[in-house]
């Protein structure tokens, strides 16, 4: 994001801190050919590894079923750094970097961490939902990364202007960015319940 | 993100307004020994390229300038989706995955191309900043990408569940997630000065 080198963050809770609070991540995979693929998903952190699933058809998943290396990154937005130059103009953000090789949870493990992924993005939801199926979790293929070789990034700072620019006649701070809950639309048979308690206390 | 199939979305039109509204993506780089990097980058699109920038010492970045292939995802996340059952509890988001190979641009087109990344993540700012110098523009890779390998991918619904679960006597639908900006905050120097007009018009 920024030209400059960005201040690493060597500290694990900061690693966690950021893995905790965000809500997709980016995993990179290689195909056959070497053509590297970047694909969303939802994960969440479970001690000291990230889960994600995908569907057991999908080629890339399954390449990293096989043990396939790879890279996933959160990417968490915090705002637009406004400097006096172009090239001090950046972004506040935090970031995480893991990379590895995943293991394919099965059985009791998969079945919880499903659970663990649902807890992390819709916390208080999973009592009020179906399980999945047997037939549903024969589509699902559950992935754990362990988190051996992780870093993170931190950018969190007003400009910093060169010396030659500080006296430029112009504004310059920080414009911050975050991420909110709107309001919850129910559908058709949701808006006969109450929005349940969990949701309200859902923030970002 | 889902378990099955989201829609995948041929339209031009539509691609290009997913990338208009995003200001990071993520650029997936192999290295020499076949292990993928993902790394966020700020970016803006130029008609039928993806332009951004890092830095020239940057070894990962050097990959794409020699041609490597690359993955450039943009993901906009717009709500969490509470189905009834965890299978089918998913996000609404929109998505773009452009592949190829970048070009380097120098000279003139280059220093266009920062501005143009500039003039997406900061309208109005250019004319009131520093252009940047020749040993700042020394110090920077910038990259093309052409969209000629580009697809969307869009989920933009309310909650679709089985039949054995649409009776479940629950709230379902959607909670909208969105990027605002916040109150722009300026630095000691900056608050000598009034909030810029254009950053007044900034709205996520």
């Amino acid at each position: 994001m920024r030209r400059i080198p960005e201040k690493s963050v060597e500290d694990r809770a900061v690693v966690e801190a950021i893995l905790d609070a965000g809500l997709v991540a980016h995993v990179g995979i290689v195909d056959e050919d070497g053509q590297p693929f970047v694909v969303p998903v939802a994960y969440a952190r479970d001690g000291d590894r990230l889960l994600f699933h995908g569907s057991t058809g999908s080629r890339l998943f399954r390449r990293l079923a096989e043990g396939a290396p790879t890279c996933v990154t959160v990417t968490l937005l915090d705002g637009l750094v406004l400097a006096r130059s172009a090239f001090e103009s950046s972004m506040n953000y935090r970031g995480v970097m893991a990379l590895g090789r995943c293991e394919v949870l099965e059985g009791i493990e998969r079945d919880r961490a499903l659970r663990v992924v649902s807890d992390h993005l819709l916390p208080g939801r999973w009592d009020d939902i179906r399980p999945p199926s047997r037939k549903e979790l024969a589509a699902t293929l559950v992935l754990a990364l362990p988190l051996d070789e992780v870093s993170a990034k931190v950018s969190d700072k007003m400009p910093e202007d060169d010396p030659q620019d500080v006296d430029r006649p112009v504004w310059g701070g920080v414009v911050p960015l975050r991420e909110t809950f709107g309001e919850p639309m129910p559908d058709e048979r949701g808006s006969a319940y109450p929005v349940p308690a969990y949701l309200e206390s859902w923030t970002r």
